[in-house]
C-alpha cells in the first residue's frame, strides 16, 4: 500500500475513533458542562450530511467512517441534552 | 452546481466551523472539565494527518478544511492542557 493511502486511512481512523473516549468519559461522569451544545449540533448535522454525501456518491470509506462518527457524536449530543 | 456537491460542501463547512462554538465557550468559561483529553489528542493528530494527506495529494478543499479544523482543535487541546 502506498504511504499516501496509509496516511489517509490513519487520519480517517483517528478522527473517527477520537469521539469514543469523549463518549466513555460522558457515560462515566454524567457531566457535560464544558461541552458546547452548538459544537455537537453543528458537528452531528455535518457528519449526517457527510453520510448522505457518501451514500450519494457510493463511497464505502466515507459511509463507514461517518456512520461510526455519527453514532458517537449523536450519542454525545444526546448526553449533553440530557445532562445540561 | 450539482446537489451532491452542495451537500458535500455544506457537510465540510459544518464539521469545520462546529469547533468554533467550543473554542469560544472554552475561552469564556475557562472550564474544560467534561472535555476529553483523549478525544482532542486523537482528533488533533488525525486532523494533522488529514492535512498531510491533503498536501500530498494536492487537494485544496481537504487542505483548507483541515487547516481550519487543526487550528481550532489544537487550540481546544491547548486549553484542556492549561485548565485541566
Amino acid at each position: 500500500m502506498r504511504i499516501i493511502a496509509i496516511i489517509g486511512l490513519l487520519a480517517a481512523v483517528l478522527t473517527t475513533v477520537s469521539f469514543l473516549p469523549q463518549a466513555i468519559k460522558t457515560i462515566k461522569e454524567k457531566n457535560t458542562e464544558s461541552i458546547s451544545l452548538g459544537m455537537y449540533t453543528l458537528f452531528t448535522t455535518g457528519v449526517f450530511l457527510w453520510l448522505v454525501y457518501g451514500l450519494m456518491i457510493k463511497d464505502v470509506p466515507i459511509i463507514a467512517a461517518n456512520l461510526v462518527t455519527f453514532a458517537l457524536a449523536s450519542f454525545i449530543l444526546g448526553m449533553k441534552l440530557k445532562y445540561k
